[in-house]
């Protein structure tokens, strides 16, 4: 696991796969995000998104759980304090997402010597190689102490 | 439902409320984040968190349900391209979350007569009324044609 000390601008980190399907989309969609294009195939063709797509959260959340179990190994685990998110194409059912990460920046505290923040962008692409999500995450991590 | 054309800025919108428990915050975890400050009291307390808290992600979540269900009520949906987040606090268990919408920019597209953009300002509080997420979401709206 790493801590502040460890990471170094232009690190990289490339997370497992998930591959999700029209079930997952609409189980997900029912209890967060309870709109047609992310719940019915039919009524998905005549909207926006010509067809179902799964909610960005869930995109996101999909994202995090490819973050912590295989993509961003921190001291202290992945605590978000914000950032900027970005959905340019929709998450489709049968797509393979994976994410590839970087360290853009890194700030120790000057308040708290036992930690600093670290600027990682995210970026989540289907198995045809388009980007479906890119965060640029501000995280809290430990430094070495 | 609102089209474009029927937004202003400065229009303000006020969600139902959501209150969450421990068993919501866990199983979104362990769907979607499973660290241990989401999952389990006893590991939360020694973390950053001081306790259990929310996935970020899952307020993110609670949010969009609750501007789905009553906070902001958009012809053609709510359909984001992206945005800023930031959490400045937890969600804990047994707070109740309220959403407070305000329309900051209205842009009609160049491209597509039949939409714009417009930035939403979606500020998530507690009970206590502090702040738990603020999002600032680009939306696709559409005119009326």
């Amino acid at each position: 696991m790493l801590y502040l000390d460890d990471l170094h601008i232009g690190q990289r980190f490339k997370s497992g796969t998930h591959t999700i399907d029209a079930v997952e989309i609409k189980a997900f969609a029912r209890q967060f995000d309870p709109q047609p294009f992310h719940l019915d195939d039919g009524a998905a063709k005549d909207t926006i998104f010509s067809g179902l797509a799964a909610s960005g959260w869930h995109t996101a959340a999909i994202t995090m759980r490819l973050l912590v179990d295989s993509g961003l190994p921190l001291a202290g685990g992945i605590v978000g304090a914000g950032g900027e998110i970005a959905w340019p194409k929709p998450t489709r059912p049968g797509d393979t997402l994976q994410v590839e990460s970087e360290v853009m920046d890194i700030t120790p505290s000057r308040s708290r010597p036992d930690r600093g923040t670290v600027t990682v962008r995210s970026v989540t692409r289907n198995q045809k190689n388009e980007v479906v999500q890119e965060l640029k995450a501000r995280l809290i991590v430990p430094r070495r102490v």
